[in-house]
């Protein structure tokens, strides 16, 4: 290496200031490259500590996309495809971690290790040796200020004697230290070519290795495929969702006009009149009920229908009916009541179960409907007779109110009425329940969805509920 | 989209139990996604929070090398070998980093924006329509039950018209807000199938063209012949480093082994005796000068060397000496001198200048070594004579203790020694500097290294006083 500046290690026993002033030169440069290696390897552990976090983060996304699975989404069916898409990204993304990993791992190797070494073995050597020089260096100059201060006098030999050996001693030790010193400093001059360029080609080495192993792993045409088919599903959903939204705006629309008559509980005097419908076999809707308590009366708002000759009761926001009065029993009668000031005000009473229920609609219409129709299912001893299509037409048109429930039934498959019809079973407040053998029948019952086992269980029951899902 | 559950917009009014059941299902799942994307929205961030930070730390790394070449490293070189291969691996580096901000780029477009949107527009969405209707729900209730109390005697028409009204704008109110809060939990089961993918695709594009990208700019062949030549440079830094070692081993053995006499400041006697040389012209070497304070005398230990007819003193740790005497005087004599019950003292002393400078060295040959010396300056009028370089070789040999210097400067170009020359001049205490123009005089003075201002004005002098670099 020609030209390179180099302390002479001849020069380490005479000490003189030059060699003295050559050496600071020497120090002055290992201390800068020691602060600027400890730069660099800031630099490096800051690369690799992202490096690693970025490893963490991927495999953390994919866990939460295969974790999709282990949600308990009520409306996502097992295995459905969005699950299956999401747990093959998730692969793929196993797959781009495990080449972060790589990458992390040639850094610990191939950047860091050399540079900590470099740091820990050469840097710290000389500074090792830099302090031992020094305290050498001090020892040297108090044995030689000792020797020279002895008297003439020959007399006292043995002091003479001794502080020449431990000149010597010191002499020696300083001029060895100095020798290691020196050469270390040399060396390092020599080193910093390496050590500074070891890990940055370790750096790139990895690096290139990194972009080549990605490009084999997620660059393939098959998951090229694989994201094509998925886009084309998205826009696929997107087309889709933009006719749903098209026709839902519409339907929101006429829904709203449609409506306009209903929001009136006492109808518009300008509207035309509609007159009841007393030929009804099945009803629901919202009642109030009059409850004593002590000598308060309480009347709460509550959803009423008529299931198997049951007149059911159900709150809002409870998940199961129950059953308010049995109209199967003989000489139960519904009639318009007096009570408690209020308009609308109708009563069922069984006499032999000695129970009545005091009942309010909205409106006049509402009162004389629900008074017809269970005076029409005790006449029929509680059961619905089939009817022709077009008579349920006919009923669809003039009961409004319970149009929805009466479609939904009817647009669900026999299988759906099965499940629900099993579902009800289980509810204590449902008695008699239908045969399943008749769907005409069935067709004709408003559907109670009791809900609360099949989130219990979802697993087991969703899918039927919700028949084959689709992306 | 067959067999997707749907919420059925013509039960809103009706706000049956089966329905709020059915959407209690909804709402549910809404707010399972909810919680699902957020985490999915927090894995996404994490990934981009680690790419930034990856790709600051990589531009850090390249500041980092491009910052070796303003570090202030006494012994490197202006546009080093080393300097400008960092510089190159720092290009490359900011092309690495380039596409690590590209990446970064499209995962905020890609991956992010989407996935905020779906979160802010949808989600949110879906939250506040939530509460909305609650409101509605809970205002439509109070409205009919206000309605419901009403009396029934006629007088009262104009209260009940109010409370009519009051429940045609609440029920509306319910039945749009019901109808949109429908509607957008409906087209949350649409959007769920793509607003999830889309960040995962987009993750997976960015990243099939960061692997692409970065295999275009760090795989190409230029840059495997560049890490291949500095690779090669490296070792064969380490080859020479390690012959070096063994040089450099060998040659503290041979130090050790040359020096164990001159440990002791009285030869050891069994060692055989070594005359002092009484024909030198020059010297160089520490002594002890004595100094009077008030009553105290002081004896301090300074390096003391002969240049131009001076005799120079230079603390260790000073860089430049300075005079002690001028030694062309007439008269100037040095001889013994018994002192303060100290050994091997001699003085210098100057009538014309009434001057005397006590010295004491280390041992009987040195001080009889100096005292000739001196004496032969102040014959030659202080003026040193060239002298074949046979009789030079022989000085050497019997003066050990300036070997180095001697050599040192006899090894040094004439550029270099002209620049210490001219450095020298920069120093007050250096009087009648040699003419610049005699070589072999130069040659023969110790060289000073005034390296002061060598430090501070570093980028002009470096070059020269270290010769051409090499890598």
């Amino acid at each position: 290496m020609p030209g390179m500046e180099k302390l002479h290690l001849e020069d380490v026993l005479e000490d003189s200031p030059q060699t003295r002033n050559l050496l600071r030169v020497f120090e002055n440069d290992a201390f800068a490259l020691k602060k600027y290696t400890l730069g660099l390897h800031n630099c490096c552990q800051r690369i690799m500590k992202a490096q690693n976090e970025l490893c963490a983060a991927t495999q953390a996304l994919s866990q939460q996309l295969r974790d999709y699975e282990i949600q308990t989404f009520p409306l996502e069916p097992e295995d459905s495809i969005l699950t299956t898409t999401l747990k093959q990204f998730s692969s793929y993304l196993d797959d781009v971690s495990s080449i972060q990993q790589v990458l992390s791992a040639q850094y610990s190797e191939t950047m860091m290790y050399p540079m900590s070494r470099f740091i820990q073995a050469d840097l710290e050597e000389v500074s090792t040796l830099c302090e031992m020089f020094q305290i050498a260096t001090t020892e040297h100059e108090s044995a030689i200020k000792n020797y020279m201060k002895l008297p003439k006098k020959k007399e006292n030999d043995r002091q003479r004697m001794e502080y020449n050996e431990e000149l010597y001693g010191m002499r020696k030790k300083f001029h060895q230290t100095g020798l290691h010193y020196y050469s270390s400093l040399n060396a390092l001059q020599y080193k910093r070519k390496c050590s500074l360029l070891e890990p940055i080609l370790g750096y790139m080495h990895a690096q290139r290795a990194f972009f080549q192993m990605g490009q084999d792993a997620v660059c393939k045409k098959e998951i090229e495929e694989f994201l094509n088919n998925i886009n084309a599903s998205v826009q696929g959903v997107q087309k889709e969702l933009q006719q749903d939204t098209k026709k839902t705006v519409d339907l929101i629309d006429t829904l709203e006009q449609q409506s306009v008559q209903h929001y009136h509980a006492e109808p518009n005097p300008e509207m035309p009149y509609i007159p009841p419908n007393t030929q009804l076999a099945q009803k629901g809707g919202y009642l109030f009920i009059r409850s004593k308590q002590l000598i308060a009366t309480r009347w709460d708002r509550c959803f009423f229908f008529t299931q198997g000759g049951n007149l059911m009761c159900q709150p809002k926001d409870e998940v199961a009916g129950s059953l308010s009065l049995d109209l199967n029993e003989p000489g139960v009668l519904a009639e318009p009541y007096d009570t408690d000031d209020r308009r609308f005000v109708f009563h069922v009473s069984s006499p032999k179960l000695r129970k009545s229920v005091v009942l309010q609609a909205e409106n006049e219409r509402e009162r004389d409907e629900w008074i017809c129709t269970i005076n029409n299912i005790v006449r029929e001893s509680g059961y619905v007779k089939s009817k022709s299509p077009l008579q349920q037409q006919a009923n669809k048109e003039r009961t409004p109110s319970t149009t929805s429930s009466t479609k939904e039934s009817g647009g669900s498959s026999p299988d759906m009425a099965n499940v629900n019809s099993s579902a009800s079973l289980g509810s204590p407040h449902a008695p008699k329940p239908a045969p399943a053998t008749n769907d005409m029948l069935l067709s004709d019952v408003p559907i109670q969805f009791d809900l609360q086992p099949l989130i219990d269980d979802i697993t087991d029951v969703t899918p039927n509920l919700q028949g084959p899902p689709k992306l």
